[in-house]
C-alpha cells in the first residue's frame, strides 16, 4: 500500500459504477482505477461528466483474474453477479465491497425470499460486514467482504436509529416510510416509462405491493428497536436525477406522548450523532428553530434533498405531531453517494486505514 | 347573451384566481368575466399564459357592490376575507363559490381551532355546501354558498372514500397520507425558499407538526368511515409546478386481510366510480394489470401526477401489501384544477343547471 | 358527415398521435376516433393521460382499407410511411393531414436531399397544401392533402414572417435561430441519452452540423423575405417535456438601423396579427412595456414557453439591440399542439367548414 | 497551521458567496473562513447545504477593519461595493479577489457606460488582473487585486478563444451567442418571476436589447480576434438551478470555408487546450466521434451542462455547418463554480503558490 490504493470497479457502466469512479478520481490516496464492463464502450461517452479523465473500460474477467494486484474491488453489478465473482476475488487477496444486494442478508433463506434465487456463496454470508460505517466502524478494518447497504435502507436507518434505540416507538405499530428516489435509482437501461418526457413534472410510484428492500430494512431496524419491526415502505421516483427523500411517521409509545416534543427529539438526535464535524461527520441534524408563527410554513425547519446532492452527507430533520402522538423524521441523502458509492469509499477508507472522510469532504450543492 | 353566465373572480392575482379565469375563458356558457384585485396591475403581466385574453382587473369593492348583476362570484382570497365579503354578495343575489377555507367547517369552533381567528359569519356555515361535486351533487342546485374543498382534501377524499365506505379499514389505526404538492400550492408571494433555484431538484417538507388541513380531512373522512378517524398527514412541495400526488397507507381490518387483494380493491373502486365517461366522469381508476414478474417495477400500474396536469381529472390507483395487511392508494389531481378552480367550475355548472362537464372536458397533458 | 366527424389517427402510439387523440376527444364536432398502430398495445397504458377515454388501438392496414367511411385521416407516422399510405387514403375519399415531413417540399429533389430517400408519391406534391393555417387559410377548404409543418418551422415562421415581409432584414446576413425543444420532440422510443436521469438539469444540443429542418425553413421564409435566405439553425432539447422556445437574431438593413426600435417592431407585429381574439386568434404578441430601468432584467417583456404549454397559441416577443443593429424575436409554442396536433386540428376545422378555433380554445397553463 | 490560508468572504449570503464558502471548506490549505454579511442571519439557514459546517456570519465592516490578519478577501457583493471596499483591504495587506464587475474594465468610461455610475477607485483599474486563470496565469502570483470574470464571459471566452486566435472567423460578421443560465444566476432576492412555479418547464429570456456583459465580452474577445468584434449576446434563464450553456455561431472566413471541418476544429482545440489532465486541467474538449448516420441525432457529440455541474470544469464541443460556412461551439460550465467561485479559488491557488487544482478536482455530477 506504500504506493497508493489500486482499485477496480466491476460493473462500471451504470450510474453507481460511474459514481465510484468519480469519487476515486478525486481521492488523493488512489493511484490506479480500473473500471470494467462487459461491453467496453467508450468511457467518456458512457460517463460524459468524467470527460478526459483518462479512464477506459477493461474486461471484467481479466480484472478479476488479476485481482491479486488490487487492493480493493467494488462490485457494482446486478444482483446475482457479486456472489459469483466474490469468492475468486477474495481468494486472490483483494478486499471486496459489494454494492449489490448479494451479501446484505445473513441468512441465505432471506435472500431467496427477497430475490427469488438461491444464494451461490452462502459460506461468505457470515463474514460479510454490513457497511453502514457509522454503525459498524469497528468491524471494517478486518473485513474482507463488505455488503454495502441499499440507498433507501441506509437513509432510513440513519434517520430512524436514534428514535428506535431510545425506545420512543410504539412496538405494536408499523413504521410508515414514504420514500422518493431520484431517477438515477431506476438505472441506465432505457425504457419508455423513465424517459425525460415521461417523468418530467411527475412522480412514479412503484412496488407498493411490497418493496424488495422492506425486508432488509425490517431486518436492520430490529436491532435498534430491540425486537421485530414492521415497515410499511412506499416508494416512488421523483422528478430529479439524484437524491433520496425519506419521510417517516412513527407512533410514539402511549406513555411517552406527553413528554415527547420536537426539542426532546432533537436532543436525542444530537446526542446520538454529535454536532457538525465533531460528531458523526457525515450525519447532520437540522435543529433550526421555527421562524414565524406555528401555523406558518417554514421550509428551513427540515432538510431538503437538493442540499445533499453531490455529497456524502445525510441530513436529518425531526418533528412531532403532538395531537396524534406521531414522531416525524425527514432524512435525505444522495442516493449515488451516501446511498451507494460514497458509503463504499467511506468503508474503503476505514478498511485500508485512511482517514474516514478522505476524498469525501465536499459539501452538497 | 341573455342567458350567459356573468361571473366575477375576486382575488384574481393568485394562481387559483388566474386558473378560474382560464377555465371560464374556455367555458362556452360564460359571457362575462370580471377578475378583481386590490392592486389592479396589468392582467397580461400577472397571468402571461392568458396573453391577449382581453380581461383586465377591476376593483374588488366595486365588483362586490355590483353583485346584483352577477350570477356567480368566485372568492379566491386569503383565509378571512371570504367570510367578510360573502354576506354582502349573497344579499345582492349572487351565488358564491368560496375557494378559501372560510366555509369548510360546519362548526365555528373548528374553524377557530384550525385558523386561529374567530369566524365572522357563523350564521352562514349551516347552509354552505361542501363542494366535492361527486359526493354532494344533489345539494348544489339549491346552494347559495359553496365551500370548495382544499386540494389535498379533495384528492385524498376521492382516493379513500371507496375504501372507507366499504368498511375495509381498521378503525383503530391512523390513516397515513404522504402528500406532495406542486409549487403553485405555495402561492405567488415571493420568498427565497420557493425560488426556482431553491426548489429545483428538491423536496420541501413542511408542517409536519400537524398540517392545517388534517382536521378538515378527519372531519370529511369520518362520514364514509362511519366514525372518527385519525389522519397522519405529511406534506411537502415537490419540484413541479402543478399537481398533487397522494400516497395513502391504510391498515386493513384483521379479519379481512386474507380476502383483500389488489383485484378486490379495484373491483370496489370501479363499482363506486364506474368506468370512463359512463361513471363519475372526472374520476378514473387505473386498473392496468401488472406487466412482467411480481418483483419488477411496473410504472404504469399506478397513475402519475403529470397525466392529470391541466385537467379536471382525478386518477386513482390501488395496491395491497398482503404480507403486512396494508392497502395502498395513489390518487393524483391538478391542484389548481380538480383541487381548486376546476371543481369550482364543476360546482358552478351543477348550480346553474349546465352539463357538469361543460368547459372541463380537456384531458391531461 | 351529417352526424359529425369520423377521424382516424395512424401512428397513434407516439407523442404526436396521442396528442391528436387528446384534442379530438375534446372536440365537440368529432363523433368517432380510430387510433391505429402496428402493435395494438393497451391504449391506456400507452397514453396514461387519456385513462378511461374508451379509445383502443386498431390495425393501421384495416383502418386504411376502410378509409371511405372516414372524413379525415391524420398521419403521425415516421418519415416515409405517409407517402406510401396517402394515395390509397385519398383514393378512398378521405382527406389526409400528414404530420410527417413527406409532403412538405414541393420539389421531390429537395425531399431527397433532406431525407436521403426517393419520394414515392411525387405526383401528390403539387396539390399538398402547406398547413400553416394563418398563412394558407384560403387553400384549405378545397385541400385533399395537407402537409402539416414541423414544430420548429411553424414557430419560427410565425415569429419571423412580419419582420421579413416588412423588408426590415438585411438580405445579405443569415438569420440566426437558436431553438430549444422539449423532450417529447425526441420521441417515445427509449434510448439512454434521453432518460430523465440524463436530461434533468441539462441541455442536449444536436445536429449542429446542419439540422434537417433548416432547408424547409429556408424554403418557407424565402417567400416573405422576397428572395433566398440562409438560416443558421441551432437546436437543443431543453429540460422540459413540452414546448419550443425560439430566439432569433436578425440583422436589420443598414439604412433602417436608426429608425427601428422595439416600438416599431411591436407596431409591425400587431398590425400583422391583430390583437387578442380579434386578430389571428392563436398568435399573440407580447407588448408589455418595460418595468424598471433599462438595465434591469424584466422577465415579463418576452413570452415564456411555459405560458403556451397545453394550448394552440404562439406567443411572440420582440426587441431591438440598437447598438448592434440586430432585431430579436422570441417565439414560443407547444411543440405537440401548435407545433403539431393543434395545427392539424385547426387545419381540419377549416377543411371541414367548422369554426377554426373549435376544440382548441383552451389557454396555456 | 501557521501557513494556512485565512480567507474572508464578504457578501456571503448570496449564491456566489455561499459557493466560495463551500469550496473553501473543502480546500485542504485553508484554515480560517470568515463569511460576512450585513444582516448576520443564521448561516445554516442561509446555506442549508452547508449544515453543520460551523461557519457563522461576521460583520462586514469588522472583517474589513481586521484585514491585515487575512491572506485573501473574496468580494461577492453587488456592483459598486467592491470599489468602495477594495482600497482599504489592499492597504491592510490583504489580497482581493472581486467577483463583481467593478474591476473588469481597464477603462473607467467603459465601466460607466455599462453600469451607469462613476467608478470610485479608478486608480486601481490598471493593476487589476482579469482572472481567467488559463489566459492570465503569469500575472496572478504578483497580483494584489483580481477581477474575476462573469460567468457568461468566461464560458464564452474559453469556448471561442481557440477559434478566434486561429484566425478562422470572418471579422466582418458578428459573433452570435445564445446563452442559457441557471436560475442561481438570477440571484437569491425573491421576486415572483423567478419563483419555482413560474420558471418550471420554461425559459426566461431577458436583456435582449443588449446585455450588460456584452461589452465585457467584446472587450475580451478583441485580443484573440486581433481586432474589434461585435457580439450578439442573447440570454435566458433555463429551468435548472446551476450551469451555463453557451451555443455560438461564428461565420468562417470565406477563403477557409472549404478547408474547415469538425476535425480541423477539434484539432485546433485540442492543440490549444491539450488533453485531459495533461493539458489545461479544467478545460476539456469533447471529441467523441459521431455514432450512427450523419442525419441521426447524436446527443453525445456535444457536452451537456449537467455534466459539469458541481465542478470547476468547462466542457467544449464544436461542429461545422459546411453548407452555410458557420462554425458552431458549445461550451458549458457551472455558473457558480468555473463561472464564479471556482475560478476565484483557482486564482487564489495561483496567487498564493498552491497547486492550481487544489480543492477543485471534483468531477461534475
Amino acid at each position: 500500500m506504500s504506493n497508493g490504493i489500486r482499485a477496480a470497479v466491476i460493473g462500471g457502466t451504470g450510474y453507481t459504477g460511474g459514481e465510484v469512479c468519480r469519487l476515486l478520481l478525486g481521492h488523493p490516496g488512489v493511484t490506479e482505477i480500473l473500471p470494467a464492463s462487459r461491453h467496453q464502450e467508450s468511457f467518456d461517452r458512457t460517463h460524459p461528466n468524467l470527460l478526459g479523465s483518462g479512464l477506459r473500460f477493461h474486461d471484467a474477467d481479466e480484472v478479476t483474474a488479476a485481482a491479486s494486484e488490487l487492493d480493493v474491488v467494488f462490485l457494482c453489478t446486478p444482483s446475482g453477479e457479486a456472489m459469483r465473482r466474490a469468492p475468486e476475488l477474495l481468494k486472490a487477496g483483494a478486499r471486496v465491497i459489494d454494492l449489490s444486494a448479494d451479501f446484505r442478508f445473513t441468512d441465505p433463506q432471506a435472500y431467496r425470499a427477497a430475490y427469488g434465487t438461491e444464494h451461490t456463496a452462502p459460506e461468505l454470508l457470515p463474514e460479510a460486514v454490513y457497511g453502514v460505517t457509522e454503525f459498524h466502524r469497528d468491524l471494517l478494518p478486518d473485513a474482507r467482504l463488505v455488503a454495502n447497504p441499499g440507498c433507501y435502507v441506509i437513509t432510513a436507518l440513519l434517520g430512524l436509529e436514534p428514535l428506535l434505540s431510545a425506545g420512543f416507538a410504539d412496538p405494536s405499530a408499523p413504521l410508515h416510510i414514504a420514500a422518493v428516489n431520484g431517477t438515477t435509482g431506476a438505472g441506465v437501461k432505457p425504457r419508455t416509462e423513465i424517459l425525460h418526457a415521461e417523468v418530467f413534472g411527475s412522480m412514479l410510484p412503484y412496488s407498493l405491493q411490497g418493496h424488495r428492500h422492506a425486508p432488509e430494512l425490517e431486518d436492520r431496524l430490529s436491532g435498534p428497536a430491540g425486537g421485530p419491526v414492521t415497515v410499511d415502505l412506499s416508494t416512488a421516483h421523483g422528478p430529479f436525477a439524484r437524491g433520496i427523500h425519506i419521510q417517516a411517521s412513527v407512533r410514539v409509545r402511549e406513555e411517552l406522548r406527553e413528554e415527547i416534543s420536537r426539542e426532546v427529539l432533537l436532543t436525542r438526535y444530537t446526542e446520538r450523532y454529535g454536532t457538525g464535524a465533531e460528531g458523526e461527520y457525515f450525519v447532520r441534524v437540522n435543529a433550526e428553530p421555527q421562524l414565524g408563527g406555528l401555523t406558518d410554513k417554514d421550509y428551513r425547519r427540515y432538510p431538503g434533498v437538493a442540499g445533499v446532492v453531490g455529497s456524502n452527507f445525510c441530513h436529518i430533520g425531526v418533528d412531532y405531531d403532538a395531537r396524534r402522538g406521531i414522531a416525524k423524521v425527514v432524512s435525505v441523502s444522495d442516493n449515488l453517494v451516501k446511498g451507494a458509492a460514497g458509503s463504499a469509499v467511506q468503508n474503503m477508507n476505514v478498511m485500508l486505514g485512511h482517514d474516514e472522510t478522505t476524498g469525501l469532504r465536499t459539501y452538497g450543492l
